[in-house]
């Protein structure tokens, strides 16, 4: 049932995008260093909601770090490393497209990474996430759930879709198969992770709508009293006539028209 | 007369769409380098062309280069060193939202930069344009165009609604007398900068969603011989019931409700 | 008593060169990571030891990271932000010329972090190092010891000598007073993160060279095992006359002789 | 005939490292920017004039880069870009063991680059040199000679001398065979790139000794005007007795002694 309608998803989500912008300018203000975390099943709507939520905001204030397989160089650091050198200065909100999480999900399931390092994985990550809340970064991590039966759907709509093609990657085909496996290992993740400081949020992301404004809504509520009146800016009236575009050393193309048009 | 209506509008973004997808991945195919630079008139609608254009597009393939005030120690290095960082590696897209142009505009009028700057800018750009363009990076200008009403309504629009503030600069707001000026140094930057290699294309963004389909249709006929065919993907059917989702753990929230309806 | 002889030291320094090179072939071959810090009181010699061991290695098996002050962004970071970017891949040595510790050090002494600061880096410091040997790093930490007398004698000889002067900054003046308030902070830092994993190693700089002598000694004994046979490198007889350089575009400088020679 | 005897050799460089610290302190006041390019023979003593120069200076003000294969990325990038990367803010010196002059080099003369690439390059080069130029940056380019005979030698006591082991490349013993083609390129490059704004200089470095004195000499007189006063620091007299060294925690390590000692 609940399926909400295209008005009231419309409706809830520029109401919300008005709370995120004065997070948003909270945050430049007060100098709080935010991370979100979004993991999830392939195809669940992590970058739906990340566009959702970036909309609308000052790109100075918020970036979204989504990293590539990581280069020979960067597979010999610490693990860490490479996600640490995103993490936020004061004043930003950094969106984690997948995370350093990738080694307990992906990495786990499709055997890129071997038991030991999984373990060690799962051993070390309170610690590391300890530092940084202590640090006094917040640290908020979601996960984003779909049945089968949805992700199944969307694979089809991928394929199906030019606009939607190359979001269908071989790892994605290849861990179709896996869902169960997926189910186990976060599992596993949570009893490791899910931490007083650093807690994990499940979202159900089935209907995408619904999971967008379940998730944002609760965003905005763990960041409490944060509100800084929005700067008052005085436009005066131009002196004189507002003048008009001229152009001396090349003029603008001609506007495009439909081709039945021409 | 043009305005285009809602759906027209839709219709046609849609179908440039596919065109841009197809575009990138002959770009990561064949390996080109692209590189566009979007300037104009402040409030004109760059950003709002760069996020049509890269909607639906693989973020690997398409990247977005907005840079701040130089830090320090960039104000000391040679002027274009901080935008080379960012020029496209092979099958990479670049979009600058304003790039190495701001001496000729910004900078100048607000007097950031002196004549002296400003005239060795315009001197040493061609020849650095036309050094990316013999390595073989294609090298794309637009100039958005705005008439000083359409500016001011903008900026009001900007003041008044609380999702757009952010995007009202102490700058914006001191440029608004300056559009004299900066059509001026807009036509001494045609002058300068408008090569055989590296020309300029101005379009007209009174009517920003129609200024985005010129420059979109414009964009995708400049690439010529772009076609590369999407690769077929095979979903064999999973072996079988799909799984749904189960939690041992924690919970995923509950669904959120619109207010009225708790 | 102690005071070796220059020609001793040279002899035993060089010595020690061949195992320094057999030891960095063993790291790159071996792909272990190597870091050593080096903190120590205000000239005592932390530079000339790094200069001694990296004189005959592989620059591109061993790296220095002497960070300075950090900008505005750094210094809004995770404390640990900056120095983790310069970790080491498999197979590289890092030498760190000034570390993290900075913040038990010069900044506690003086003034620069306050004491809610220092406190929450002594108690963040051995968790973070714990992340970094259970990773497999391998983590080295000399502190390098110099009485007040001999630290006198050298601030002036800085003062006096020409080749010297640059290192003698405005912090070291001001330092020159706190001597025993850095002790204390030397204690206390000792007492929160001399570890199993990460121990303190103190080395009396009193005297120079022997400080360089013990310390590099000391070094090389805590890397096992470390011994790569050197590769054999064949150099078969040219075909036919060694060539001489000969010129047509432009010749060489004359050589450069001594004022009273001309 | 020339050869310089030892203490000469000291006594000259001596001289000439303060008037090297009183060119970096100009450098550093003034905001001149400098980039010195070494190029030159397998073996000619790049690395030893670099380490000779930078020896008495301070770090923060002159920085060496020696760049190492390019990975895929760079590889795919404008050819310079690299190289931009690492050139100078006010203030600062760099040193280029090895540079862009790659290309004209090892990559001709090895087969890493094709005709076209070498030609594109030499094209290409003054037109870049001449936007650094034009920028305030001044560069020097010097090219190391060295007769085969010579090379050989050095060749053959790096094959002998574990200290000097690693110096020895396969690309250097591939390259032995060509001297003479190495030759040619080195013409070809003066041809193209010996420019009014950024000319080569050529010095011999048959007598390495004598080599680094005469360039060092060069760089010295390329730079005119470069005094700037030596600050006075004053270390007024302590209060009270100079503290000693006293541990709580951990003791220093013994003394190091020579194994017959023992």
């Amino acid at each position: 049932m609940s399926k909400l309608d295209k008005d009231d998803y419309k409706h809830a989500v520029k109401q919300m995008s008005r709370e995120l912008v004065d997070l948003a300018r909270w945050v430049a203000d007060s100098g709080a260093r935010i991370v979100v975390v979004f993991e999830g099943r392939d195809s669940a709507g992590k970058g739906g909601v990340i566009a959702a939520i970036r909309r609308h905001l000052n790109p100075r204030h918020v970036r979204t770090v989504a990293l590539g397989k990581p280069t020979e160089r960067e597979a010999g650091q610490w693990y860490f490393q490479r996600y640490v050198e995103h993490l936020p200065t004061k004043g930003e909100i950094v969106l984690f497209d997948r995370s350093w999480y990738n080694r307990a999900g992906v990495e786990q399931v499709m055997g890129f990474a071997d038991k030991g390092e999984v373990d060690a994985f799962l051993h070390a990550t309170p610690t590391f996430e300890k530092l940084l809340t202590d640090d006094g970064i917040i640290l908020i991590k979601y996960w984003l759930t779909t049945d089968q039966a949805k992700q199944e759907e969307r694979f089809a709509e991928r394929r199906d879709d030019p606009l939607k093609g190359w979001k269908l990657s071989p790892i994605d085909v290849a861990s179709r198969a896996q869902y169960d496996a997926y189910t186990e290992a976060r599992e596993a993740m949570l009893r490791a992770t899910h931490t007083q400081n650093a807690p994990w949020t499940l979202v159900d992301f089935n209907d995408q709508k619904q999971g967008r404004l379940t998730l944002i809504r609760n965003l905005i509520d763990r960041i409490p009293e944060s509100k800084v009146p929005r700067p008052v800016i005085d436009l005066p009236p131009l002196e004189g006539e507002p003048s008009e575009e001229s152009y001396a050393v090349i003029d603008p193309l001609p506007d495009w028209v439909p081709p039945e048009a021409k």
